[in-house]
């Protein structure tokens, strides 16, 4: 773990708030020690309810390494992967993913989480992907409090 | 629930199989009775472990109707929903999905499924998104058997 990608992470998510009015979430694939990808929410700029951003870097990351096979890569995000991010990680063969900010923190900032924590996917799905969560918690806090200033917000 | 639109799916996945060598699923939405758009499995084609048929019919149906919110909008999809395309459908705001074949079903033909059901997806969830299954189970399996058959299979 380098806690340079999750800074690179935190910038992604506050690109996509301050520039794009998206929702407060950055993610970055990592392979050997090297970015292979990073992306960050565009649900509203994309009007695509899958934009999610760690759907969005596993996009660009198998686009790059012209495969859907991403073994031996790690995703670094600001937030808990809800359960189509945790899914889409899974079938992408992710070996492990580090995230700071919780889905509890997504749901106080308005978004409509489904109510599964990525431990209950991984249990309940028997998945190998690997979770280490509480990664740079209060950085990863730092595009939700832009978030949760703006005016006329939508999700 | 309308027949032609789960035949439909069935005709989507076929094609995946038969002429882009991919996976066995396919999917149609529709509202107020028409169809807004179709799409199947292009894992393969794409290089993309995201590009589920449901997953592709979201990004289709939102990408013509301009927005992230298919809210009213109902999804005829030939095996039930895997956790990613279950969550895509319930960020996508879809408010029903026909289901035919079962996650045994792709399971049995060597897909590597998360161990939860749509009903689970859902209950655990707390979800809205309607659940309608058994709709055509035995048209939807054809395009398994079409899978099967073949040699060199990709997963």
């Amino acid at each position: 773990m380098q806690m340079k990608f999750m800074r690179l992470a935190v910038k992604e998510a506050l690109f996509g708030v301050i520039h794009e009015h998206g929702g407060p979430f950055g993610a970055v694939i990592v392979k050997k020690n090297k970015v292979i990808a990073r992306a960050h929410n565009t649900v509203l700029k994309d009007n695509d309810a899958t934009c999610h951003a760690e759907v969005n870097v596993v996009r660009k990351a198998s686009k790059k390494l012209k495969t859907f096979d991403l073994k031996g890569c790690e995703i670094y995000t600001t937030c808990e992967p809800c359960p189509m991010c945790f899914s889409a990680m899974h079938w992408a063969n992710i070996k492990r993913v580090y995230y700071g900010a919780t889905l509890a923190d997504a749901k106080k900032a308005g978004f409509n989480e489904l109510d599964i924590s990525a431990k209950e996917m991984k249990m309940y799905g028997k998945s190998k992907v690997e979770l280490k969560e509480k990664v740079l918690c209060e950085e990863c806090l730092i595009p939700f409090g832009v978030f949760k200033k703006r005016k006329g917000k939508k999700y």
